[in-house]
């Protein structure tokens, strides 16, 4: 039996799609953002996910992300691969396409749309976990998705060795525990990462073996800092650098549609996103020029980019209570709009 | 400025789709269940809908089924073809193509997965109802994609001619008046149809002008006959069909993954419907065998069927307390998990 | 068995408690307050409802308010008194004493602030059922309190003659038709009534048989009207007024806390309420005295108070587009806050 | 300005409430059961909470509690007195009586039953705030009342001085954040305390003061050592305790109606905690029953008690899937009941 040292562990950057001004996948960029993703130290890609905007795009499309993706990447690090289709047979046509592009692994979101109950998820993945040549990842992000909750987990861990490992995006730190005690007995070898970077820290605290974290792709330095600190057991310094975190990822996730925050962030470190392919108001332009401007303040204070013309907030100095409201208020709205 | 005489109005069909042994298009069958679904009534079809779960099917089967039931049909009713795809612009090439097949107008579903503002939900359907070819219904199921909320559909409906009605399955009867209410007066020619069977009396009683019904597909005597006897007046005999209809729609809707109950009562009606797509597992098969037996009594009662082997409960006679109670408990815990 | 003749019928208002300058029960308003509800052709009285702020009263209070509507009415209509206490000895101790007094029956909220299961639910009730002296309503009101489901109203309703009736406040209208379903059979006298305005025309058209509905304690003439249209048959003017009563409804509701619209309505009919127990901020005031002056014009359109200094929109003029989205979206983001 | 060593630390006992016979409030085991508390290490005592089921006590049996537990404690730990009324002036004269009876503070759960916006909320402890004699602790479980979020927090804590604290049972960790980060900067002295045992270890390492922990109240022994091992960085000891706590935790919570899976367990520590006042069916006093056994030999693995007649599964043997399956499930049915 394979043992915990086979885990999948460490930071793997759901990454973005640049497009270009016609909409189309922005290859040169993609390849670019790959090579700046690795060198900045993620310990893996996660192309094809929600921050991947999987679901926008042809199932043809999303094949040559992954081939630009795996060509580009080379084996520097290993590529998780977002593989859900339209159906079973659909997705496994998917796993034996991306086994061959060499990837180290799939992930799969449960059924969406519909919500499906706990037997037909696992039936679903045992399908998949029955017939896949290539590792299996699930996916549970019950904001979006059928929820796969631990029974189901527990179950398919047990009975697919193929099956390796769990990403959760639910932020919920008792259920993670549940599940690792779940799991952890039978299947040491099986691997449960985080989506949720708000909770980073204290997940890996309490047993995760790392996490798929958007913020990764736009602040590679916070995330894997954050990672390497609280491994090495320096809690207070990792502490505050996972508050600083949460403060990047709530401005990049609730101030705008996601993952329209994670792109204007990212075109802030130099690359060129393009435009989403959901459309925007003219109104969530302004307000997404306006997050743009608050994302360089804040990316600037650790020396990212440069402050924006006219200046930020002097940190340290009495802020405007007014516009600090405003955007606490935001957050607060979105995350009730979200159920959060 | 066209009037109300132009509304779409009626039951429109959201027709299942026969899967042959392959798991493939069962093309004689639905060119089969076509005939029949127009000789029983229904005043149009609506493939590529919730229940014909357009999700599992390829961009290519989509097309394809719209292909079929369109040629089958030969104008004898109008059709509404469900026409969502990945993005705005795989959307509106669906839209291009349904029109050149000669469909009355495409329905389209609000974008799903991520769950969008009212302001992207607008900006989506803007783009669409600016470039679209065909006559749009909006397809409003916060169930399952990002609602579409009151003002949204007002807007919508002022902005863009070719935005044509809405059909709302949220079932909630204060939200259709408010909609009436917001665009009624400045478009008398939208259309307001709901897909909600359970409540389809009382809302066609406070102003709708039909529905998109999946119990039309199985029992399109009942739903036709209901919307007769409710827009002639007569209320009291309409009140008990709806009664019927309720528990015709629960035990289809509720005890079991959706739309696999709604296929089990089709293969009473005499279709070969085949497995469905998402896989099920041992249990949920024994589970689907026992629903079908308590549909085919069902349906039985009203003559559709003959009673399964064994005999059914005599009507009048004292039902079996612990067995209903086991199938209202089913339902209830049913509708608390899909958080109606 | 008693028959359909002996059920609870028609509309009983869930009345408002007028406060004096010291937040105290205002009793010579309060006496001044049922009277004018008699006068304009309720046929009964509610106190001690949601509507009516029980919780924010003491033990003494509530019985207070009871005594003194029961001495005020002296029999003209009947009363259904709000009895929920701390616990099931407590709430017998008001029934008890609501009993003496010569009311008609108690309406009994379940349990709330913990979420109870079905069957705590089912428990509670059923030791309130053998005890009580007095005939029972049953509150249901899951956006408050733990949901009653339907095979609890079955359950009680077959156990417990005491348990006479059940205000439904959902406003889910399959919901109400599978209760009638459930419990008519075998209970002809059981009596079902709804507490949700904005559908109360098609609710009594599937078969309610009335309602406690808060705008009659405010419009109490077109809560009476749309109750009579609606059952002499007269749908086409019943559905105009159905319509105007969801934009009463709605406005009182949703564009301040519960109850304050219709405490500041039931001020513009010429009751002095005082200011509520639930203290607002200075923004609050703010804008519930405009509401205040929106629902002055809505209730002077229909003859029952002056228009506001400054006029209100003529009514077929074009109206000012702004200030409704505004109205609507309050509305809708309302809606949204609450769960609805 | 006070600064952070005068904070509330430690974890106070939410303290459930002996009935006798009678169903009344149970002195003379009340105080044998505060004394084995504060024997035990609890670092403080909180009556009236959720936990001691204050909604189902009237007025002067709350009261009646807290002049028990204060005459008992005597001063050895620090009271926090739950201390929500009826409404603002009822709430006030409690804390001004708990505050002559010498607690260390009130804590105040943000209005129930109705669900009140931010602004309300505001008001309402603004009131309090302005006029109250004693510290007060805000008291956050939006499962059961009104939330209080984060801008509340903050203004409320910059504007009175009187407000120290905020107790959350929220369990989301990036929530807890949040609020820390909104107030820590301008209220040094302000303590954040968690009710969410099966977090508590991740909690206390991003900066919660302490909890409010029900644990507390059945094996104080282990949730006092998950405090100590985590504040001293003991992280992998720490670790294998808080996985202890949550299958403890998750057994008492989810299966049966809170609190009687403490009350069951506080049983087996040697307490006549009688019958709660919350009825409950036959089916339910065998599950109980069931429960009490799973619990006994949780209880026993860590020699709390001895093992019921009949024995345990021994530890490391193969267990009864089965049976695991089961209470996994009922757990997870649970979780998903209550909306968690």
């Amino acid at each position: 039996m394979p043992g915990a040292s086979t885990r999948l562990t460490g930071i793997y950057t759901p990454n973005l799609v640049p497009l270009d001004s016609r909409g189309e996948i922005f290859e040169s960029e993609l390849r670019r953002y790959v090579d700046w993703l690795i060198d900045r130290g993620v310990h893996g890609l996660y192309p094809n996910g929600s921050t991947g905007e999987f679901t926008r795009f042809t199932v043809e499309e999303r094949r040559r992300i992954i081939e630009i993706v795996a060509d580009q990447t080379a084996g520097r690090v290993p590529i998780l691969a977002g593989a859900a289709e339209a159906n079973v047979k659909e997705t496994l046509r998917a796993c034996e396409y991306y086994h061959r592009l060499g990837v180290r692994a799939v992930a799969i979101v449960a059924p969406f749309y519909y919500k499906l109950s706990p037997a037909s998820v696992y039936a679903y993945f045992a399908e998949i976990g029955k017939n896949t040549p290539i590792d299996v990842t699930l996916y549970n992000i019950p904001l979006f998705a059928s929820p796969i909750d631990v029974p189901t987990v527990q179950k398919l861990s047990e009975n697919f060795e193929k099956i390796v490992a769990i990403k959760d995006s639910s932020g919920d730190i008792p259920h993670m525990i549940r599940m690792i005690m779940a799991v952890r007995p039978n299947r040491p070898d099986f691997s449960f990462l985080t989506g949720w970077d708000a909770a980073l820290m204290p997940l890996l605290l309490i047993g995760c073996d790392g996490g798929t974290n958007a913020t990764s792709g736009v602040v590679p330095e916070i995330t894997r800092k954050l990672y390497d600190l609280t491994l090495s057991g320096r809690l207070d310094e990792a502490r505050k650098v996972q508050y600083d975190l949460v403060t990047l990822f709530d401005s990049m996730l609730f101030t705008s549609e996601f993952p329209n925050g994670f792109r204007a962030a990212a075109a802030l470190r130099g690359f060129n996103l393009g435009e989403g392919r959901q459309p925007m108001s003219p109104e969530q332009k302004v307000d997404l020029a306006a997050l743009s401007r608050t994302l360089q303040c804040l990316l600037s204070e650790h020396g990212f980019t440069d402050q924006p013309v006219g200046g930020c907030p002097v940190p340290g100095q009495v802020p405007d209570r007014g516009e600090i409201d405003a955007i606490v208020r935001n957050v607060v709205a979105e995350l009730k709009r979200r159920g959060v």
